[in-house]
């Protein structure tokens, strides 16, 4: 797993104060789009290029299964997960919708599921069938933890083969915010009630149910949660791992991430914690309406572009963002100056 | 003036019913699109029908000019909005460049600048040479607000024959944050202090120049505030009242509402305080980075969409929120259903 602490280049500085410089030279008042021009000039840093654009989206769905689901903490049952990945293929899934929205390019990844769905359109990078209970043994072993890390990279790999300029990452996994939450808690240091939300939608006496399994996992598996691979390993889900994976080598190559809801923001938070240059690379697409959410932004000094209350998953908060992007560059790259509209200004 | 006070039909709430159970029955969690499921039942109550659509996008952008721009109270020249206005026609404002992103129509009005561009793309129904200074005179008479207002209507009228499906209407006019905190203070009863902000980019003693100067302009004209027509005359801009009345033909028309910024706010207050059925046709898309528009916002009890710190007006705050709307649209329409998907629940 050595290439996870191989470095990373920052986006280009210069490139961004350039930016910002034509930013003040637009005709509007100098700020008065807001986020839009911050984020065209954060862009412009990451793709090396005064004018920067978004037109080949790509987003790979990482799905996969958690045993943690036999402590009945979510509202789905297991088999929800390989029901939603044929959806996805079929073209049904919000995800997919949003996708063919935006032009973007989407593939799905099964990294573990347990009833496998082989089809075409599904592409087989199986880490295991579903990750283990880890309120009984740890989540995944270390071999598997490598093969799932891996298969992010490599999603990443074929997102770069088609000269996407923006990835996203999406996942799939009935019982996942329970993974999140346990790895969320454990490296922010932050007590599970305050970090573990509804998830897909239990109650609130579910709720606290599910912050007891969560709590005993975490105590279980204590000594041996000192490091990020070993937290992601011990209470991790595949689809998180992958997320991961494909978030650093993203960064490593230099390829901009749209990073979607609480799942991925916990992964990014993995990834950062491994390679802390990898955070120079996120824009963070939505506030998602799960509880540990905000914990986890802030911890990543993050400002996410959306706050829409939603909570669904698949990259689905990442794609509606993506709009907002594609309007900051074409602001940024088409506006009249002042001079070249001769504005007068006091 | 009698048709501002023409009867206002609400949005179809068994349509908003059934919308929201359609979305209950799409294949994810129920509730987890937040704001989208909520946006889309808004919509297909607006449009009476269950699969709304937001295709055909009308902007109207309503210039004017402000004597009150004598006070010192902007940090732009009133030459300005004549230079802008060009610039709109030659595509080179914020406004064109989301305009032609979103496939929306876009047209200006010229209701009043103090320079008139007499260019076959700039719509004449001016009501002045800029509206008076409100510190020494009322801004308008009542032949010059009548005017305005019906401008407004007149701009929906157009976009109704052109089969618009959502109505924006954006301003342009060195001088519009004063006329637009004015009435603002006088309609809700907040102080100029609470609501005055640095428009397109004063100083912070200038703004307290600028509260100063418009707390001069209430006591002059106490007397005769005393109906949301005769603030619009004695305070207003042109361009807020041909706002004004646009919102409102709009809601009698049911077409549905894209509120931008502070300026279109302060006209929706207007609107709603003539006639408040219209307020069952807005839409807000955008909380403004000026600093008196959270309490119109408030007012008005409402949500927007956007938070992103933009303050141009043009409409350009609505045009950012308008793929929001539209991937609602499409996610309500295009998404499977559990029972097509055959999800499992528990």
């Amino acid at each position: 797993m050595k290439w996870l602490n191989q470095s990373i280049t920052p986006p280009n500085h210069d490139i961004y104060l350039q930016a910002i410089e034509r930013q003040n030279q637009l005709a509007k008042p100098s700020g008065a789009l807001g986020r839009l021009e911050t984020l065209a000039a954060q862009l412009a840093a990451m793709q090396n290029k005064i004018s920067p654009q978004i037109d080949n989206i790509w987003i790979s769905i990482f799905a996969a299964d958690h045993g943690v689901v036999e402590e009945v903490v979510s509202a789905y049952p297991q088999s929800a997960t390989a029901a939603m990945v044929k959806n996805i293929i079929q073209q049904g899934a919000a995800a997919n919708v949003l996708a063919q929205f935006n032009d973007a390019y989407l593939e799905v990844i099964d990294v573990g599921m347990v009833q496998p769905v082989f089809e075409a359109d599904v592409i087989q990078c199986r880490a295991g069938y579903g990750a283990a209970n880890f309120c009984q043994t740890p989540a995944m072993t270390e071999i598997q933890l490598e093969k799932a890390l891996y298969s992010g990279r490599a999603a990443v790999f074929r997102a770069l083969q088609r000269d996407a300029d923006l990835f996203i990452g999406g996942e799939m996994g009935i019982g996942n915010t329970s993974s999140a939450s346990a790895i969320a808690s454990t490296i922010l240091r932050i007590d599970l009630d305050e970090i573990t939300g509804a998830g897909s939608g239990i109650s609130d006496s579910r709720i606290i149910h599910k912050i007891k399994r969560l709590q005993h996992a975490l105590d279980l598996h204590q000594t041996h949660l000192q490091s990020p691979l070993k937290i992601l390993q011990y209470l991790g889900g595949f689809e998180i791992a992958a997320l991961c994976g494909a978030y650093i080598f993203a960064a490593q190559k230099g390829l901009p991430v749209l990073v979607d809801g609480f799942i991925a923001s916990a992964a990014a938070l993995c990834a950062t914690t491994i390679n802390p240059g990898v955070a120079h690379w996120f824009i963070f697409a939505h506030q998602s309406h799960e509880k540990g959410h905000q914990h986890l932004l802030k911890a990543m000094r993050a400002k996410p572009i959306l706050d829409l209350d939603m909570r669904l998953g698949e990259g689905s908060g990442a794609l509606v963002a993506i709009p907002i992007l594609q309007m900051a560059c074409r602001l940024h790259n088409e506006m009249a100056t002042f001079e070249h509209a001769q504005i007068p200004t006091c």
